[in-house]
């Protein structure tokens, strides 16, 4: 069988630390390569065709590995949003993908097997093993079952890292208790949502804030009992008006944490999952006010999703696809077909445009 | 029998938020008041002649709670380091000390008992009961039984507050185990040459750090694996060399904090007790790498020894002063006479200058 395209995305030059990636000039589309599917060596691996990409906000942390002005080096990740032992061509963008085995040479995985976790940004991937180099989790592939029929592109998403995020986070640092307050920003985001959905179920009072009307509407149809925009809105007097809140998830550091930090009750938890604040403009936004957490007797948690897999990951493939099968749990997708459409969807993610969790179909099965 | 001098120290005024607090224009020593020691009324409660009383960092956050300008008001004590339901008359100087019973009307305390806790600092104290008002742990006063003869100003040192500061939060929140490497800033100080005692009876690497060469000797005669003096040395490329770091014990926030996130491990924990860089320049220091909790699966914790009361005094009264008596911790004191002495005092601590733990005697029993 003749080759055929396996187009790819790459990072073509780092933007500036308060540059937003644009498309053409930071990530392009590269539809050169080609791979016969037939006779591509696998090496005692496995082959899987790409049906859907997450596109996530951490992936900007990603381009920040590289040197400035130097594209196409291989380099060490210190620094980035993953363990500092890892090493990556830095010149493909890697991020959450689901795809179908087609071909394999490994018992692990059989063709029609779907499997899932980091990959190449391209349209086949080959992998030889689901284990991650050295045992790490966070390259570890998930072989998915799926019995409940949920859509595949769930598992990029509420079933996939973002989902993980909120279940292992909400559990393992929340120490909920109904009638406790908590503050959830990006609450409109795939991992805010979710979080908010957990806090309902068990009883508390949330407050959340989006940064549009039409986010504010989606945090009122999840429940929300205190739904705000923060661009309109602000953050510090909602929370002085509807605190003290016990529980602050963070997704975006900045003024928002020093607000939260304020607003805290006494033995409040803080969940910091992510500080988009800082992602596209230089350092991080400076916290002033962290020695609040003394007298408040204040915890704050580094939320490292990968880090809680062992402990939870089969409570939340058996809990997850129930909750959406029955109904329990919403989650809304915008999904974008091909991957030409990722570098806009990454530019789109950062200034905070999409409203729903950000999908690109790559591919039908 | 005539009324007697019962001099105490005041606020006269709020410091700046970026002065140092200053003898005579800041804190007053006024020695009008007189007291009956005989016929001063009780009324159910019990009198106190005061032996010692500790000088700390945190009185200088008392301070920030008067109105600039205006002297002698009642306020809410609302961003200092205490609960915000209290409220005290903040003319007067209150701080942890030690006296003796020489009257009571409650049977609670006979004369002879000795009580530690927070006292206006004044000659005399009256108070109507050991509990704190509405059960506040930071307000209890303990009745001090002593039967291994240690000095009585070591219960508002190593046995008091800055010694459960050490030992609640080391038990409570550093998971110590041996080989791990710690690092403790202000490690001359009481509070962390007790922390690193604690530490090196757990079988930790010790990095500490002081801020005179003096300091840095006495951290060396404590065990210390490496101790360096950070007005001299960077304290980032200490930690650089001699890290990664597992737990950090911080007294200190603003850049030693940064260094500190920035050469954490991988699952580090960081005990936030104090933040002296910020106390008199104006707002705390920002601290610009707060992300790195997150791929690093950090866990901060801020540190109110009061919170942890309940579940440790007991086993600290009775380990801590066996461990002085036996030699196991060292501690050292520098006592200066009479009240006259606070305000200086207050102010060479806020500067750093003082090389041990800083007690005022008020009177021999």
């Amino acid at each position: 069988m003749a080759p055929i395209r396996n187009a790819r995305v790459l990072i073509k030059e780092r933007p500036g630390d308060q540059d937003y990636p644009e498309p053409g000039k930071h990530t392009v589309y590269d539809e050169t390569p080609t791979i016969d599917l037939e006779n591509a060596p696998l090496n005692g691996g496995f082959l899987i065709k790409m049906l859907y990409f997450s596109i996530d906000p951490s992936i900007r942390g990603r381009m920040r590995t590289l040197e400035l002005g130097k594209p196409l080096v291989k380099v060490d990740l210190s620094g980035s949003d993953c363990p500092k032992s890892l090493t990556f061509d830095i010149r493909r963008i890697y991020n959450f993908g689901i795809g179908v085995v087609i071909r394999s040479e490994n018992s692990e995985v059989k063709p029609g097997d779907h499997v899932e976790g980091i990959m190449d940004i391209q349209e086949y991937n080959i992998r030889q093993s689901v284990k991650g180099p050295g045992g790490n989790p966070a390259l570890t592939l998930n072989v998915i079952d799926n019995p409940n029929k949920i859509p595949w592109s769930a598992f990029v998403g509420v079933v996939g890292m973002p989902g993980k995020t909120a279940y292992y986070g909400w559990k393992e640092f929340a120490h909920a208790k109904a009638g406790e307050v908590v503050y959830v920003s990006t609450g409109a985001g795939p991992v805010g949502s979710f979080v908010i959905q957990l806090a309902k179920k068990d009883g508390l009072k949330v407050i959340a804030s989006a940064g549009s009307e039409e986010k504010v509407k989606f945090l009122k149809d999840l429940g929300v009992d205190v739904a705000f925009n923060y661009k309109t809105t602000k953050t510090s007097d909602v929370l002085a008006k509807e605190g003290p809140i016990d529980i602050y998830w963070d997704n975006v550091g900045g003024e928002m944490l020093e607000a939260s930090l304020a607003a805290s009750n006494q033995r409040a938890r803080i969940i910091i999952c992510g500080a988009i604040s800082g992602y596209n403009s230089g350092n991080a936004q400076p916290i002033r006010n962290l020695f609040q957490v003394i007298y408040k007797s204040i915890t704050i948690y580094g939320l490292y999703v990968f880090e809680h897999d062992h402990k939870y990951r089969e409570e939340f493939y058996k809990n997850v696809p129930e909750w959406i099968t029955k109904g329990e749990i919403k989650y809304t997708e915008e999904v974008q077909e091909g991957l030409e459409k990722v570098g806009e969807a990454i530019l789109a993610q950062q200034k905070g445009q999409n409203v729903a969790k950000s999908v690109i179909k790559v591919a039908d099965e």
